[in-house]
């Protein structure tokens, strides 16, 4: 009896067992990033108060800022109408939720048919991940 | 030739040929939700300046608003680091952007272990479609 845990099975998983998750500045209401869940990493996400993922490329858990220290703290979450999309709202430590050294993954716009960068790097990810 | 087109193919497109977007309104920053793209999808969104989908359930174009009314005027397109994700900021016109009536779609959030509405339905949805 994991009565504390009912919440995962409202959600409707993918065919991988999986659920993308928007990350949105609690503050800003900026959106940072996008990544994706198991039931694994929402429960520890809920438990632990921060953004754990399932990452995709290297099929495990994902404690977002294990590495670059960049952790999210987590203030809210949020499920939409059809159950198959959260929303996180974070507080991002360091300021900083791209990989590429950006405040958000979202720094392109479309501007005049291109994509254009419009956020500058605050920090070279060289200095990031060491 | 249609080089005002290149744009569609810097994108990740998923084995069914579809990306996820997420729209989010322009002034607030809240997200109201998320819907699905093809390629015509999306370059029918540039040219018309208004939200057009690929419903997934429904297996064709959807011009949001088309039954509604509740159509999304685009103020602005982003892509994300990994290019397989849009972000939409838009005009909700009526604003509703849920088929339940409400204004956003995530509309529930994590309380004590249970998912709790916590936004009101702002207008019937059988008022809405009929």
């Amino acid at each position: 009896m994991k009565p504390h845990n009912d919440f995962l099975e409202a959600l409707r998983w993918d065919s991988n067992g999986l659920i993308p998750v928007i990350a949105q500045d609690h503050q800003s209401n900026d959106v940072l990033m996008v990544a994706w869940m198991n039931r694994e990493a929402l429960a520890l996400t809920v438990a632990e108060n921060r953004a754990v993922y399932w990452s995709r490329s290297r099929q495990k858990l994902w404690r977002k800022g294990e590495e670059s220290g960049h952790v999210q703290q987590v203030h809210e979450i949020r499920l939409d109408c059809d159950e198959d999309v959260l929303i996180l709202k974070i507080e991002q430590v360091g300021g900083i939720a791209c990989h590429t050294g950006r405040r958000s993954c979202f720094y392109r716009k479309l501007i005049d048919g291109q994509w254009q960068s419009v956020e500058a790097v605050i920090k070279d990810p060289s200095d990031i991940y060491q």
